[in-house]
């Protein structure tokens, strides 16, 4: 067996609390299955450890293929050098360019096979946008850089549930108002695709559920459900997809409900998002499926009013490593 | 201290599961705090029981005071004669009336003082509706025996949280466009009163949850959190109620966050049942709020597909039957 290809971390901001998380990752290597390499500055990541009294030795690479014989001795980092020192809590848009590099060259690393996936560090989308980034978020930032826009499909899972919310950062009004057929089928097919590549479940089976209180109730709480998404429902399953719906959304989440489906396909943010923080608030993955690199992320923000202090929890992006890990693992068994 | 006042169950859908319930209760009598008297068709109970082979006395009584000398050794029942025998997951119209006159007669009971609380086995509102009943379901009735139509707020709680739904069973689009500040401010008014009143909680701390993601994120993701929910939270603390939000109700539910509030005040019908059914799906209580008399029912449907076969779950009618003895308890000691 050849040796396994190391993840990309990126940078994220780095006045928020991705430096220290690289750190404590890679301080916890032993639980991680693949090693990783920091698209970072190797200064700011050398004064974090210092300022925390943590002992992390860092060696600087030119390529992604040396970070796995080094990665058990050291942290591997691959420089992308800021413009100005980062300082916990206050982001600065001279730093917004550094940021997206490194996401776009731990793409470059994705895409180019040198690296098996990328895992990124939560940005601060406001100062990327006084710095002129012109993307809603992370997520359609990487689907324009693989020429792949409108592909992508947000997952979020933790060890007990997986979630795709089809309709994400709309008001609830707008939710209901622009859920549409064609995006519910999309955001099944390419789940249940995920599933099979990247997750090594032969037949994924998706529970839709309805937008509506009691999934509408033969239409007498909204017509949603019989117009809109049941017909995406008889288009999945037309497919040849195993899936379900649309079902009542506030049964679908408990334990016993959960042992019958791979994943739940939610019309809304709040739908996807409430049952999976509530069960796992800590241990979240933000996934990307949809395009042809895995890309995974920790399912919390910057943390400024934490950053710095060395207090952040790992365990999402520890989380992340390690799903990321194992999807490159199922992908490349796939023949 | 004098005999505490026995609970009034009511009969509910004869050809639901609500029968093998009040059976399985009080089968379990032991582990209530309170003794409980069902308003029933005592013919209908005794070919239950012989059915299920369970051995379950039953005493006819007159009035509610007797039921509590015999519920140690026997099922008090007040007699509520059905038109027509009950067939399991058949209702029938001609039982209607009976169904409504136990509810009728149970309320009379808790308002005249001789029960302390009210507690409902499921009802199936078509049938009702078939017959004649003219209310939304259980809780409008009750509020308009009590001649209080309007003030009834519905309250959802198992031991790890408590949530009242501001809108309830109308379709997500409607929920967002039928929110209004009066609304927010009388549940969360007619909540705190009730915790202090019934759950004995000296300085009830409400948590409000946001309409849309991330409540609304300084309204670039709907402008309700801002100019509707923001408002009634203002008004609430106006009052001297200890309220905070819009908060994000996808971050609300875990367990750390739970800790920092006795209620959460939700939106809309899923934002307050996902969270609460995911927790705890067998044991949530249904609570009446806002109305003179305690009432408390399972969370749960008539179940016509499990009735007769005694394999219905007690969990949500025994925590039923324990919290509105709970609340009688402690309305019995506020002076």
């Amino acid at each position: 067996m050849s040796t396994p290809k190391p993840l990309a971390l990126t940078m994220g901001e780095p006045a928020g609390i991705g430096g220290e998380l690289t750190l404590l990752a890679w301080q916890r290597r032993r639980l991680l299955p693949r090693p990783f390499i920091a698209v970072d500055d190797p200064h700011r990541l050398r004064r974090l450890a210092a300022r925390l009294g943590w002992d992390v030795p860092m060696v600087e690479v030119d390529c992604a293929a040396d970070a796995v014989g080094i990665f058990d001795r050291a942290l591997p980092i691959l420089p992308q050098c800021l413009s100005v020192p980062a300082e916990p809590g206050r982001p600065d848009p001279a730093n917004a360019p550094a940021v997206i590099d490194s996401i776009r060259r731990a793409v470059q690393l994705a895409q180019a096979g040198d690296c098996a996936a990328l895992v990124t560090n939560p940005i601060h989308k406001a100062v990327l946008y006084q710095a002129g980034f012109g993307f809603p978020g992370h997520t359609e930032y990487l689907a324009h850089l693989l020429g792949q826009d409108g592909a992508e499909v947000m997952m979020l899972a933790c060890p007990q549930l997986r979630v795709v919310p089809v309709t994400i950062h709309v008001s609830l009004a707008q939710a209901a108002a622009s859920l549409r057929t064609e995006a519910i089928v999309h955001a099944g097919r390419v789940a249940a695709a995920a599933l099979q590549r990247d997750f090594g479940i032969s037949r994924p089976r998706l529970a839709v559920a309805g937008l509506n209180p009691h999934a509408g109730e033969d239409g007498t709480m909204g017509t949603e459900d019989r117009d809109i998404v049941a017909p995406a429902v008889a288009a999945l399953q037309a497919m040849g997809i195993d899936a379900k719906g649309p079902l009542p959304a506030d049964t679908l989440f408990h334990a016993r409900a959960r042992a019958e489906y791979d994943l739940a396909l939610c019309m809304y943010h709040d739908q996807a998002l409430i049952p999976i923080k509530t069960i796992d608030f800590d241990g979240g993955v933000n996934v990307t499926l949809g395009l042809p690199v895995i890309r995974t992320s920790p399912d919390h923000g910057t943390a400024f009013a934490l950053a710095g202090s060395g207090q952040a929890n790992p365990d999402s992006l520890m989380a992340a490593l390690t799903m990321a890990a194992h999807m490159a693992d199922n992908r490349s068994r796939v023949p």
